[in-house]
């Protein structure tokens, strides 16, 4: 896979491109549309090389600048229709897409959300006078207006009346701001429910993507969620009209008294948070009762509610799927539209290095230029000194890709003298071995079960003594050792390039730091000490199943974390609207008429002469505060016992509050199903994976070989000089002298990725992947026609298929 | 399709077999093996037909009551080795497989687990004296040891030592007798936890077959559940360390005093049962420790429990389908020693009619005439008139089908006088319109609604007055008359035919009687009454995903019910130990030393001149007899405030009991997840299926069309006068005299049987199947030149492959 040719080719580099970006376009034209006119314009310059090349290389920058931008959109799964169209837009576009308007845009969202600490029923401690948080949220408001308008500058306002996102975010943004206003003026706070709608901004943010597309997934799967939910509230109903007929004669049973609490007790026994309870009163008047319980529960809960999951499940894989796919396509659409502005006319069947080079330098600042060459090599399957369309297609598989020199020598101590160099391999080989690997693991068990012994003779007594246990001091010296012994047998960057390793470390760090706790008496980190027995994690190491779940563990932490973060932007929704109604409503004895009295009490008895407290504790989950509502709606989420605090609240309101409690809980439902089908998915698709490359058993991610040549290297610093970049040539310098130094000819790199979730599927659904390209261009073919006839009329900018254009240049 | 050449070859029947039934070989021989012998010995004799007719029918009876036997022991899944190897095996056998003896094994296991009922803590109305029930049960241990002797003698001493199943089972029977002997000398009961173990009776029954493989199923899911099930505990014993040394000092918390405390504490956590309150003395200390809560639960609840679904589900899905395969493969088998009986030496290549109604004669005995010459024709895709062993393949598929001749009257009235029939067409025509339908829907919906208003307005009001609503009238008369229209106007069998119209009927025949128990003021029944809002189900035939969701259940009713049957064996078990232990420890006010006090109290205050009673009920939750045991568990299963009873039982007993509620937790978890991996592995599959096969709608089962021709049947007769089984002819003659009333040359005939799992599954892995076809043949292949030598060296009566014999043969 060398070339031998000569990298003469980098040289003939300045044809004119065979589409032009659209950014170019200013003339105002009477007739035809301007894009065709500039293009026929600019048609008979492209024979003599170099002439206008000035004006030609700013027309090239412009097309690698769109041809970036279009890729970018692919990988963001932006749609097309967003692209910029004209140079005004572009500058807009730009100044939205960097990290710092980014990270503008997340601050001044995660301020709004913040807000609500400290806004009328505030965390105490972070209370703040009505003036001071109405200035700052007008302030946050003031900074979105910046950024929409913005938007709307790259946008133009036609798309952006279009895109329904933003649109809601306009309309929210809108009410907040006069509603800040009046809280302004009135210098008093009025119900605020809107306040809810604050996290809207949270989703819109570039970072939020996941969240987005979390939502989204949802949302789609609803259709069929509600119709299982209908099932399952039609038999509820069902059941609590005879369970009425049957249980309401008996006056002792007050579950069943009227059809709303008939109701009311079955929507809580789905969540078998009442059940033995509910039944009671009937079971004791007549054993036979329970059957009615039995016979519902059994539909209800073990067959509907697993059906839902079933439903939803299915749902779920079929979107996985086809979301799958529409992005494949939507990348693949995107990489035609950039080759379509990096080929030449001279050259129209790919795209040279230097206008690869060109986009590298847009789509990817930060890559010097070595890599942006490794990456065209690698990319480059064919011989010839072109990328084509089909090699162009792997653009962002490959681009990923973090490129390394291949080291001659092994282990990092290799190069030392002879004596250093023996004892650092006598280390690397002991640390290496199985026994010293078992070794640590029964020193690991013997510590657990240290541990478990120690904390169970403890019972109670003062544990927290100021003398650190030897026993303590023992295995952490063992730790310690252990860790020294790897680092230096294996060198510190290969020893932390494990993930368990780095875990080890940590938790040897910690429990170092526990012991200089201990040693100093520093009481708050106390904890510390307390996570010793995280060291034991590492036994799990010893079987293969466990390693397959962990390592899915962590390859499914970044979605789990964005599903919790969906999560805790409902959660703040329905803290909002619990803090606006039911803000303080309970407090220590305030149900004493309700069913559930007793946990909401707080007595000081004088038994003797001992004061005996008797705490029923519930007054605590309440809605004061925005992190006690958050607690509040955790208790919800998990079930148990909610009806307890439903009904406390409505004891203290009206009775339509649990409409309230009832929502989330439905909506909880969702969330929580949509997260099991989830786990499901992933880990059944991952195993399903493994099932089928038994055989490829290595799974340290992406890898990919690339030899270079010196005289490549020497032909592209040619390339740079003539084209006066000159400081970008400086790392290639060194590679030509270390090549010189060490008198090789040619350096092998190794690119490396981290495998995602993208690679399986691809791999999972290989076969599919082909029939979707096809019926994906076929379908396309039948479109182009129109498309180009839309074009001629009215001049539109849409770029034309590919193979259309081929056909037309050539 | 017909065959126009005349049913000549019929006759054409009398060849000696290939190969001969193992039974007939009773000659004792000094060379050779018997079985090569008698071949050789009968092989002159097949030239003269005829000749030996007498004792070649005896053959032939003995060959086809084997290979009927090979295709039962295929049906039901039963290995070869079971098979019966003797005349003197083969009575035992027949006496063991009909439906009488298997009623009397269901019967004596039930009778044997039904005395539980009336043993010492028997429920009261139901208590027998100890010799009365001692007596019983030894009874019913005789007839365990009869039955466990006839098989015996059906399999040989030494196929009964290597079957386990039927060890485990003689173990248990030798315990229970000496037991039982015991109890009857000293009249009075020990301690018997050996009773749960009855059980094992009622599994090894033949009509539990279902209970056995789910069983099977959940004991295969095990390993990897178990895996994952300590790395939950795992996380557990961190958790409790963790907790106890950071809740511990603080006095008020009592869930967190002890190590022993903290890990029953966080076990109960993993329930929810006792969330919330868990938290609280900790969180009202310092609201922070919430975060400990909070990630326990994320972790523990959220994650490895979803965990533990998915690993099982996959397990599931992976052992549905291997089982699906050696079931198979294990019926072709069968199908290939069936064919290998059934096939003459003249025709090799093929079963004949009469040797293939010679087998039906044995394997369903009840089968006409007419079906089985049916069966014959559908099997025959070759217009040959042999059955070839790729036609014979498709045995268990078609044998099946019900046949139905097709009528050539679309209605039921087609026959009747003209103004009749007009009425009737007409009523058809109304009763299949569209407008119809929606106006019965909206009638049940109105109906429902009523009931709701009608039960909402009532609130606790005397609802059982003696006169009858008008409206309940009102809709009952509609219901009967679309009832009555519906029944003429589609014949009531075609009404009948449809589940829904089932339904339907039942229910109005329900509101019908709960009518007549209104009118007759008949209190017992007055729960049909309430029956009426099940009328509602109709409105979801509405949509397609309720039709296709409730197609589901009843698809898997039979495959739900065998695994709640499972279930109830586990409840069995854990209820006589439960029973031996835990008998009489709860009672009203028992508990008071304990946290759960008050779920035991039971107070009659006397409030001024009221009496007020106060009532904790969970006394009720007792093991006192084997019917309250099954509701305690029933509500050990549903988990929620279990550890009520588990702290009410644990102050009366030791804090070992708390042994059997977490290990009864733990089973029921396993049981439960597997109910839950079913319910979507089910619907996965269903949606699947229904997604794939989109074009072809019709859902009315497995439907086969085939003609006969008077000639046909007219040969048949003649066949069966030759072999003078003349009784068998006169349905047959039946059809030749209706085709002759009609002048009809030939009468179509309908094959219909409801679809099974098996057949959406042979239709899901159609590709794979053919290879695992190729893969078994090429495997017996590799197979057969071994067995051939050992039946060579041992004279083993083992059947040669299939392949093999007709190689030698021809």
């Amino acid at each position: 896979m060398r070339w031998r040719e000569p990298p003469a080719i980098y040289l003939e580099d300045c044809g004119s491109p065979v589409e032009r970006s659209s950014y170019l376009i200013q003339l105002p034209t009477a007739d035809g549309g301007s894009y065709d006119v500039i293009h026929d314009a600019s048609s008979p310059a492209a024979g003599d090389c170099c002439a206008q090349q000035s004006s030609a290389r700013h027309n090239w920058e412009m097309n690698y600048q769109e041809a970036a931008i279009y890729l970018q959109e692919g990988e963001n799964n932006d749609k097309f229709f967003t692209h910029p169209k004209n140079a005004k837009a572009l500058a807009a576009y730009l100044f939205a897409h960097n990290h710092l308007f980014y990270l503008m845009e997340l601050s001044t969202a995660l301020l709004l959300l913040l807000l609500s600490l400290c806004e009328a029923p505030a965390v105490p401690m972070l209370r703040l006078g009505i003036f001071v948080h109405a200035t700052l949220e007008l302030f946050a408001l003031m900074v979105v207006v910046f950024e929409l308008s913005m938007k709307m500058r790259w946008l133009g306002f036609h798309t952006f009346i279009r895109h329904k996102r933003t649109m809601v975010k306009t309309c929210v943004l809108f009410v907040q701001f006069i509603e800040a206003i009046v809280v302004l003026v009135r210098q008093t706070s009025h119900v605020r429910i809107t306040r809810a709608l604050r996290c809207i901004f949270l989703v819109d943010c570039r970072y939020c993507g996941a969240v987005r597309r979390n939502l989204r997934q949802i949302f789609q799967s609803l259709p069929p969620f509600i119709d299982i939910l209908l099932l399952l509230l039609f038999f509820m109903v069902i059941f609590a009209i005879l369970g009425f007929y049957l249980f309401s004669p008996n006056h002792s049973d007050p579950y069943f008294s009227t059809l709303e609490n008939s109701l009311v007790n079955l929507f809580v026994l789905l969540t078998t948070s009442n059940f033995p309870d509910v039944m009671m009163p009937s079971y004791a008047r007549n054993p036979w009762s329970c059957v009615f319980f039995i016979v519902y529960l059994s539909i209800e809960l073990y067959f509907i509610m697993n059906l839902l999951l079933a439903v939803v499940f299915d749902t779920f894989n079929d979107i996985e799927k086809r979301k799958f796919k529409s992005l494949l396509l939507h990348k693949r659409t995107a990489i035609q539209h950039a080759y379509r502005l990096l080929i030449t006319k001279q050259r129209p069947s790919g795209i040279s290095f230097k206008h690869f080079e060109g986009l590298l330098r847009f789509y990817k600042p930060r890559m010097c230029t070595r890599e942006r060459y490794l990456t065209f090599k690698a990319l480059n399957q064919s011989n010839t000194p072109l990328l084509s369309l089909k090699d162009f297609y792997n653009f962002y598989e490959v681009v990923g890709l973090k490129w390394k020199a291949k080291r001659n020598r092994e282990h990092w101590f290799d190069d030392l003298p002879r004596t250093a160099f023996l004892i650092f391999k006598g280390i690397n080989i002991l640390v290496n071995s199985r026994v010293f690997q078992y070794t640590m693991y029964t020193v690991v068990a013997v510590n657990g079960i240290w541990i478990l012994v120690e904390t169970f003779m403890l019972q109670g007594g003062n544990f927290f003594s100021r003398n650190v246990p030897w026993s303590y001091i023992v295995f952490l010296t063992i730790y310690g050792v252990e860790l020294l012994l790897k680092t230096t047998g294996l060198g510190p960057v290969e020893y932390l390039s494990s993930g368990w390793n780095l875990f080890d470390f940590s938790v040897t760090l910690f429990a170092f730091l526990g012991l200089m706790a201990l040693a100093f008496n520093m009481e708050p980190f106390y904890f510390i000490v307390v996570l010793r027995p995280l060291q034991l994690l590492r036994l799990f190491k010893l079987k293969k199943r466990y390693r397959n779940v962990l390592d899915t563990m962590f390859e499914l932490f970044p979605r789990m974390a964005s599903l919790g973060l969906t999560l805790l932007i409902f959660y703040y929704c329905f803290a909002i609207v619990g803090m606006e109604f039911f803000a303080g409503v309970v407090y220590p004895n305030c149900c004493n008429t309700s069913t559930v009295a007793d946990s909401y009490r707080w007595v000081n008895h004088t038994v003797g002469n001992k004061t005996v407290v008797e705490e029923g504790y519930y007054y605590l989950n309440n809605f004061d505060n925005i992190l006690n509502s958050f607690v509040t709606l955790f208790e919800l989420t998990v079930v148990n016992d909610w009806y307890i605090i439903m009904e406390g609240v409505t004891s203290q309101t009206t009775h339509w509050s649990r409409l309230y409690f009832m929502i989330f809980y439905i909506v909880t439902m969702v969330v929580m199903t949509i997260i099991v089908a989830f786990i499901l998915e992933a880990f059944v698709f991952r195993m399903n994976y493994t099932r089928k490359n038994q055989d490829s058993e290595e799974d340290n991610g992406i890898v990919l070989e690339k030899e270079i040549s010196k005289e490549e290297v020497v032909g592209i610093i040619e390339l740079y000089k003539r084209s006066s970049a000159a400081p970008e040539t400086s790392q290639l310098q060194k590679i030509v002298l270390q090549m010189d130094k060490y008198g090789q000819m040619s350096t092998m790199f190794l690119g490396r990725r981290s495998r995602t979730k993208s690679d399986l599927s691809m791999k999972m659904y290989e076969e599919e992947i082909q029939e979707w390209y096809e019926e994906h261009s076929r379908k396309e073919e039948s479109q182009a026609p129109l498309q180009e006839s839309a074009s001629a009329s009215t001049s539109s900018l849409k770029p034309l298929s590919l193979r259309q254009r081929s056909q037309t240049v050539i």
